[in-house]
Order: structure tokens, then sequence, then C-alpha cells
């Protein structure tokens, strides 16, 4: 397993609902592809959100985010965390 | 105070020590902008680094990582975290 930070964006305006409701879709799924998704934080303004995950691999993370609703093709491996 | 998080690129192969030692040079100075670090993340390979911090403003954080010698112009402000 490894560490991942990914990042969306198009969330210009979303709501703490929004982001929840996202979010749940993710974890609702994420089992299937044994990724689990910590924490998520979004800029309302700029419309960004990032994700920070655990997974088995890049490719997992993404086709959780892409059967959710909300793909992304930036995804970032953690090799280092301080 | 509110949330941050900043985006930095041009990392492609720093080692864990460079991090620290980034991180580090942060610390021994937010305090004179009320900001605090509580994060770093690194993906090596594609040179990317995420900094989470509170602080009083979006200029602060740059600020502060403009005198550790490290600047960037990516930072967003962090209104929902779940």
């Amino acid at each position: 397993m490894a560490r991942f930070m990914d990042v969306h964006d198009g969330f210009v305006g979303a709501t703490r609902e929004q982001i929840i409701e996202a979010h749940d879709a993710d974890l609702a799924i994420e089992g299937d592809e044994g990724v689990h998704f910590e924490k998520a934080w979004l800029d309302a303004e700029a419309g960004k959100v990032f994700c920070l995950s655990t997974a088995p691999s890049k490719e997992a993370v993404m086709r959780i985010h892409e059967r959710s609703g909300h793909p992304t093709a930036e995804v970032y491996e953690i090799g280092v965390e301080v």
C-alpha cells in the first residue's frame, strides 16, 4: 500500500454538502479496489479539491474517482511525509 | 486563522532529508507571520510537494515559503475539510 494525493479542478462554488456527497460516493466503493480516502480539502473559490488516500496503486485511485463521477488524471504517489 | 494547502513544483528527485530540511526552514520562521505548517507530502518523481498549514492569510504562507527559499504562488484557502 502506498499513499497518494490527488487533485481535482472544476469545483468552483462547491458546498460542504457537495463535497461530503462526493467523498461518500468514493467511500461507498473504495473497498472494491483496496483504496481508502482519508481526507478531502476544498478551495471553492479556485475550484480545487485535494484528496489524501492509501491505495495499492495510482490507477486504483483513478478508477474509484472515475466510477464516483469525479475523474482526475492528477494523482501523486507520496514517498515522503513529514 | 484559516487552513491552506500549497503546492510546489520542481522537487524532482528530492530526498527525505531535503524535505525535512525545507520543512524545518519553514518551521524556524513561521511564527513571524503566525503561520503553522502541519504536514508536507512529496512525490519525488513528479517533483510535487503539498504543504498543509494554518495561517492568517494566503500572503503570510507565501512570505514564509519565499523567505525559506521555496516560493510558490499556488496557495489554496481550504473552506471545507472532510
